[in-house]
């Protein structure tokens, strides 16, 4: 077991806590802001619509796209009403009474086809085409030791 | 300039987007959760209250601490109004009447300092002791290449 230094953060530390929080952010911010611009649809959307298709099959509990998007069930309810309003999504009776199903309509299966190229485009030009084949390994490597089940 | 891929992601791209956007998402998480169960206030609120104390000596505008967040105004609003409730800021007049100045008080400062050295303590134990030498350089030049202006 290594010791751990104690005291508040030095500087060399909060840089290296400060470049792995903005990293995931910030490329996470330009993807969505190519995708708003291109498709007209949020970081959000993509986020529901991409897991309805790839997970559900179409169809997910409300509960479990919650927990797959890591958002509070306030916080992702609000966000379906509004894509319920622009017709993406509906919500339905989930197989238990207190349960919500939530389906793709097709407005919303044409939005996401239409929105993985601009996605993929993006991810290649923002990220993939900055990493050296080195840096791809660290990369994989960190992200393997550092999300590691404690 | 370099000629990109075309095409859907092939699955070692996805593998590297996802450890891109894992890597911050899990630490945030992790130190979040070490944040809430040893002091009670949650990330945002120590996003929060930090920000009143570092940016702004313990005063800031509603506005620009929703863009130091990088938060949507109305919802850094509704979770103001939750911290303000518990005592732990205080919303005022700004300098123009259309502006809020958002102060922290006593319990909000002796809230955050209490909160601080758990924060150091959790960054070091679940990143920074897992960084060797060469996963540091690499974390800041990645960082510094991935997040430069476009």
């Amino acid at each position: 077991v290594k010791t751990l230094a104690e005291g508040p953060l030095a500087d060399w530390e909060l840089q290296l806590w400060n470049a792995l929080k903005s990293l995931g952010e910030k490329s996470l911010e330009r993807v969505g802001r190519d995708i708003q611009s291109e498709t007209g649809l949020s970081a959000a959307d993509f986020g529901v619509l991409s897991r309805l298709e790839d997970l559900g099959g179409g169809t997910l509990r409300q509960q479990e796209l919650a927990d797959s998007m890591g958002w509070q069930r306030s916080r992702l309810s609000h966000h379906l009403t509004r894509m319920e309003e622009r017709e993406l999504v509906e919500r339905g009776e989930g197989k238990t009474a207190r349960s919500t199903a939530l389906t793709i309509t097709t407005k919303g299966r044409d939005a996401i086809r239409a929105s993985r190229p601009v996605h993929a485009k993006s991810i290649r030009r923002h990220i993939l085409s900055h990493l050296k084949a080195e840096d791809r390994k660290l990369l994989l490597a960190l992200a393997y030791r550092l999300t590691a089940d404690d």
